[in-house]
């Protein structure tokens, strides 16, 4: 090429549409970069006990895989999921409880694409959707992508505050109702049986969506198990579920339950974006299931979560000031704490960080702002000695601070 | 719930987002359901030969990469990929000619989700995108998302007639230039290298990106191997790359290689999207490259795909009538046949298939619309024996409709 040519190339001018321009990157990943320095004990990130991952089993999984499926296994398959895999999950749903079939399902890759596919297809620029006030973080990334607007109802150790929503749903006539019903992600809160009776009826009032973004509920370890928002609502539920906090995030596969008419929509958007889910990662799951090993799997991950749960709440009752509280999550991998209103979790990180503990702050999963004085605490990837000592370092900080 | 209020449920009338509801099904895919009859000789899709996916390698490759990488192959990792994966394809894209480092390397979940990943970061309603004509269908299903327009470029044997690119820029001010300049995706023709350079040029001159689309360059098995638009072009080329064709299309593995400061657009958009790529599918990539098994699986292919592509070159030789011309590739998956102007290869297609043959026709790959008298045929995925009997009853029906 002329030199005199190469020089105009400047990757850096290339213009970059502005959806993407004004994309904020990932809070939590600049976070999580802070906070992984070495002796950090770090409550910030949201993974599951890699010492529990099922290596042996998933090895011979594998095997089994390749010899059972053979070329299938490894060839290109359909956008909607393998068959075999659909069918296991509409079975397992219709157990459950909601009567499902493998046209309800549409394989994913994790939630987090899930919930990508519901923004690409519900959200015009300025839309509105009702989520609850915090909410998960990664559905407001990608729900910003599309430049939603976001109405939301404040929680209770019920979940959403639900006597707010038709009002709410009558101002700002939102597209649809985002809810993380089981330990929610991030304050750990259960949405009770009457909010969901509740929540379904004014939305079916309003024919509106109700997306349940569902990762964590068969991560009970305490408590009676509640019917599911889709077992109550029907065909008025999308649910969302993942593989990823049961037996591992780095196959990255989860599955949506939704009326066959919109996962038609969602299939012909994913032929779009990836034309599939990964065939081998669907097999491995759908291996795993068929041979009954994922129920013995969860049973581990309750006995260990419930235990290191256990050790958090019960460090925090020894040690913390008075002025803090914090929620006592039946399932799932999150604590959330609330500190007198004039403190500053975010400015306290960095202190935090010195003192060799990490987590992250609250503000992020306030769509519309506020959750200052908050702060999100995981405890399924830190061991019970490191819950113990981070969360006395956390309380020495405070008292210094508060 | 109320039976009133579920009375008013109706996911059907869910106000889906017009970019989707205007979404056309894949015309490739609605094809394939119909070609894909017991007994049909199938030249439609473009699948690999499913009996050359190496499954015993394969099997010791997922034990070998549980036992080395232990949970870290199953955990949550980079957006941009796991880093040994990226060190890895940089070594190997600076061997064949193009000086990379890990930093230009983003893994995307198959070449589709590259595609996809430029179109969101680049392209705004409207935009144009230069094209070769044909080009390949998937990535117009992609931009079209985006309402895309397309400014188009004929082709010859040599690829894109470059000399119509610089009048093509003035005009429509493309956002960026799309080519698939190994063995295309629909026709088989390769760019030569003038063109490359005179592509280059041209596209220097206005710093308009080049995205060398590039799935099959490891495939060639005959003629010379060109430098590719990357190692002459630099920083002013993107290039997409894939497992797909070489290792197994399941996998949905694929790269990008590009300026850094495009990996971190791309990057702070995939993290919207779905995270990042399988962990696992990842480090099986790895594994099975850095153990030195994908050279030997390469030249396998290509051996295979010598033979089927001859055989059908024969073939069409052997039986077809005057005034159908066909393309010679020298890798890749497919050949392109040009009917007489007149004759509708889309007319013909349910004759083919009452005679058990199928094909696809060419006017899905027209981004504006013609070729109406073209149709592609795949070669990998057929026997020998399904080559010569297939192109014969295709010849027949030819004759007789001609």
């Amino acid at each position: 090429m002329l030199v005199e040519l190469m020089q105009r190339v400047d990757p850096g001018k290339w213009p970059v549409a502005p959806h993407v321009r004004h994309l904020e990157a990932s809070i939590i990943r600049e976070i999580l970069k802070v906070t992984s320095q070495p002796g950090v004990i770090s409550f910030a990130g949201g993974l599951p006990a890699p010492e529990l991952f099922p290596l042996d089993e998933m090895t011979r999984i594998a095997a089994d895989v390749i010899a059972k499926y053979r070329s299938n296994s490894l060839q290109y398959s359909l956008s909607q999921g393998i068959t075999p895999f659909r069918e296991l999950l509409a079975q397992r749903e219709t157990r459950e409880g909601s009567p499902t079939t493998a046209d309800n399902i549409l394989v994913t890759s994790g939630s987090q694409q899930a919930i990508e596919l519901l923004a690409r297809t519900f959200i015009d620029p300025g839309d509105y959707i009702l989520t609850e006030n915090p909410t998960y973080v990664g559905a407001l990334q990608a729900f910003n992508y599309y430049r939603a607007r976001y109405c939301t109802v404040p929680m209770d150790d019920q979940g959403m505050m639900v006597d707010q929503v038709e009002e709410c749903i009558r101002k700002y006539k939102p597209k649809l109702v985002y809810t993380v019903s089981n330990f929610q992600n991030p304050t750990g809160i259960t949405m009770s049986v009457a909010r969901r009776e509740e929540l379904l009826n004014v939305a079916a009032k309003y024919n509106l969506p109700v997306v349940d973004d569902n990762p964590y509920s068969e991560i009970r370890f305490t408590g009676q198990p509640l019917p599911s928002l889709k077992s109550l609502g029907g065909d008025l539920v999308v649910s969302l579920r993942t593989y990823s906090k049961t037996l591992a995030p780095g196959l990255r596969i989860g599955w949506m339950n939704a009326h066959p008419s919109i996962i038609n929509q969602f299939e012909k958007v994913r032929q779009c974006v990836d034309l599939h889910t990964s065939t081998f990662g669907q097999f491995l799951c759908y291996e795993y299931t068929a041979q009954g090993l994922l129920e013995p799997q969860i049973e581990r991950l309750k006995v260990d979560y419930r235990h290191k749960r256990q050790a958090m709440l019960q460090r925090l009752e020894e040690t913390f000031p008075d002025g803090v509280k914090w929620t006592r999550p039946e399932g799932g991998m999150f604590l959330w704490l609330t500190l007198p209103e004039h403190v500053s979790a975010k400015a306290l990180l960095p202190k935090a960080i010195e003192r060799k503990v990490a987590y992250v702050y609250g503000s992020p999963f306030f769509p519309n702002g506020g959750g200052d004085n908050c702060m999100r605490l995981n405890y399924s990837n830190a061991t019970i000695e490191g819950i113990r000592e981070g969360i006395a370092r956390l309380a020495q900080l405070l008292k210094d601070n508060m």
